[in-house]
């Protein structure tokens, strides 16, 4: 299942961006699961990575390299996280890095590991490395559509975002890619996601860039609420439009931000459209807070609630639940005939209660839509926060019993 | 779906204790929806309610009429839960016990009314008035299986238990009944139970025994993580059997306490049993911990996981998931190397990888059990902390997407 109909997966390369996607085989058969990205030397490259305290091995090894500063590839393979997996796994990650690394004449530490998949399992080193001449061989700067396959585990579509943007009379271009559908509650990093561009910026500059557009965007996403061990977030700035970008809110700055949060925005929705088992995509506003925590309290409560969200599966107007959910989010002093809860443009709840005028008829046409809005006002704050979350619905059980069997 | 089968309602009568349970159709047709519980004069009552902010209209003239400590009747319902009903709910209550007090030739306040079922929808109070009459003359002291079958909702079992303990040549009796499938999360408070026994306890002593058997049992419960709006929990000391216990840890207090805690914890794990769609009750220990709190964070991380939830409905030793859920409780400064994680016996992560020597078939081994203990060694104190939880299965989903249509 997924909202909606998938996007055309128009893309527009980036110049200095080559990738390939390979099949070597590493859990299913004959699928691309193995994604070489090539950067352009020169490039300045930004990542943020999960919270998880059990963070995978190659999140480690591709942490330490990022630090170094001159990263040139990006190896992502899908169908084993190399997650729970220790020492060894660090000792896999690195073999995988050293191999890309002689056939490109590179240091090890310019080559960043991603893995996504079955945590708990050893890496099969071997299939990897025999399949990496043949990726080598593959690089071309039109592979999006394939490596965007190539990452993807129980998503359904892959996920592509692209825009062009005009700074001083010349194109820059932001293009990525995005996997993820479940274990989704990213933690100050995101899933898997790889943003490139050709605009000239400084590190400090794209760091902060990064951290901005990730948590207006990833950062508000909830499938279920578990954090990945491997999640990553990987903007990459080649240069090569030769159009300087700097974070001096100049107007280059203001058109480049809002281009890249743009392509983030779209990735990260696609995920929610995409999430396991997801009949619905689901926006959960929460609207005069007193601050940012509170809302975003409020907001996942909500978006968390097996409740809720078997309701939303359901077409359920079953406002009850939407208000218990408020209730128990545990904001000190709230008061309740204060609050008032929304379906779409419909008031549902006021003054503890179901608002004047609401029917039940009115509720349901806002529940029969694919894409839902939930509006809580608190009544006591001028903040305002956002979340998207999915639908908890038959297919989300049967994918996570199956996934592994 | 229950896990296990249904224990033989076995109970042993309470003296000043009488119940009738009668069809009222509030919601559904020719069930017993109305209890109607009479409370010798003289008896002590204490109780716990729940902490969600839109707590519902009887919760709260329940606690007013408590406050005024000459309880003599309960009456609950079930199928409308006449919460999110604002003052028109309260209004509401108050008919009701009204009602009963006329009836009986009591006050108002002498009466604590409880509900349970679809919130946002008004109590049909002629309904429960009109069968106010039926329920005085059905009262015995012999009814606890119906008024546990009375105060069901999307339980399929009635939940009862009772315990007699000797207490200086004299039986003590304790008897309870509690329902409860669905939104468990109970918050310094639980659904509804209600306990009763003959000893002889004053109000002071009753609170603390209630807050501390509480605190064990219910409050260490979670089906989805959501709390109701409606949970109570009370305990009644008629008197009658002349034993007098005060909470001053003698020999006396500590053969009561220990057989009240008996009583809670039946009524607790066998909500858990018979939890939505349950078809696994799961005990998670996390042990060796700094303190309460961060082995609850841990506990309530990995029970309310849904993707450790999945798995253990698909029986399916995806540890993974599980070592994921530890690394994102948000502990400071977790050491991952010392985290052991345990299937029952089993050793499954050591070292943040696969322990040595654990093998896919004995984890599947447990796994296959309808009862699973997962334990979690976090080797940073000496606290420890156990709770329980379902599984979350396809059944989960249906009842909560099919409830109320």
């Amino acid at each position: 299942m997924a909202v909606g109909v998938a996007a055309a997966q128009k893309f527009f390369s980036v110049d200095g961006i080559r990738l390939a996607a390979v099949a070597a085989n590493i859990r299913y058969k004959e699928r691309p699961d193995l994604v070489l990205i090539e950067i352009a030397a020169g490039s300045v490259v930004s990542g943020v990575f999960t919270q998880n305290a059990f963070c995978a091995a190659p999140v480690i090894v591709a942490r330490n390299h990022l630090a170094q500063r001159s990263s040139q590839f990006f190896l992502i393979n899908t169908g084993n996280a190399n997650a729970g997996t220790g020492e060894t796994g660090e000792t896999d990650a690195l073999r995988c890095c050293n191999a890309v690394a002689d056939l490109a004449g590179n240091e090890s530490w310019q080559v960043l590991p991603f893995s996504t998949g079955v945590i708990g399992e050893k890496l099969p080193v071997e299939r990897i490395i025999n399949s990496l001449p043949n990726a080598f061989q593959k690089l071309t700067d039109s592979n999006w559509g394939l490596a965007a396959q190539g990452i993807l585990t129980t998503d359904t579509r892959p996920k592509l975002s692209s825009a062009q943007v005009s700074i001083d009379d010349q194109v820059v271009t932001i293009t990525g890619l995005a996997k993820g559908a479940g274990m989704i509650k990213p933690n100050m990093a995101t899933m898997l996601s790889y943003v490139f561009t050709d605009a000239c910026i400084d590190q400090k500059s794209l760091d902060g860039f990064l951290r901005e557009a990730v948590n207006l965007s990833f950062n508000r996403l909830t499938v279920d609420g578990d954090t990945s061990t491997n999640d990553c977030c990987m903007l990459t700035a080649t240069g090569l439009s030769g159009v300087m970008i700097s974070d001096i809110e100049d107007d280059a700055c203001q058109k480049f931000k809002e281009a890249l949060l743009g392509v983030f925005l779209e990735l990260a929705t696609n995920l929610i459209k995409d999430a396991e088992g997801a009949t619905k995509f689901v926006t959960v506003e929460v609207n005069q807070g007193k601050d940012e925590q509170e809302c975003l309290q409020v907001a996942y409560c909500i978006a968390e609630s097996p409740l809720v969200k078997t309701a939303l599966f359901a077409s359920d107007p079953n406002w009850g639940r939407i208000l218990a959910a408020v209730g128990r989010a545990g904001l000190e002093d709230l008061d309740i005939d204060s609050v008032k809860i929304y379906l779409g443009e419909t008031q549902i709840v006021a003054a503890g209660a179901r608002a004047p005028g609401y029917r039940e008829e009115l509720g349901q046409l806002e529940m029969n839509q694919e894409e839902i809005a939930i509006r809580i006002d608190l009544a006591r704050g001028s903040h305002n926060e956002r979340v998207w979350t999915s639908d908890l619905s038959h297919d989300y059980v049967r994918i996570n019993a199956e996934y592994r069997t």
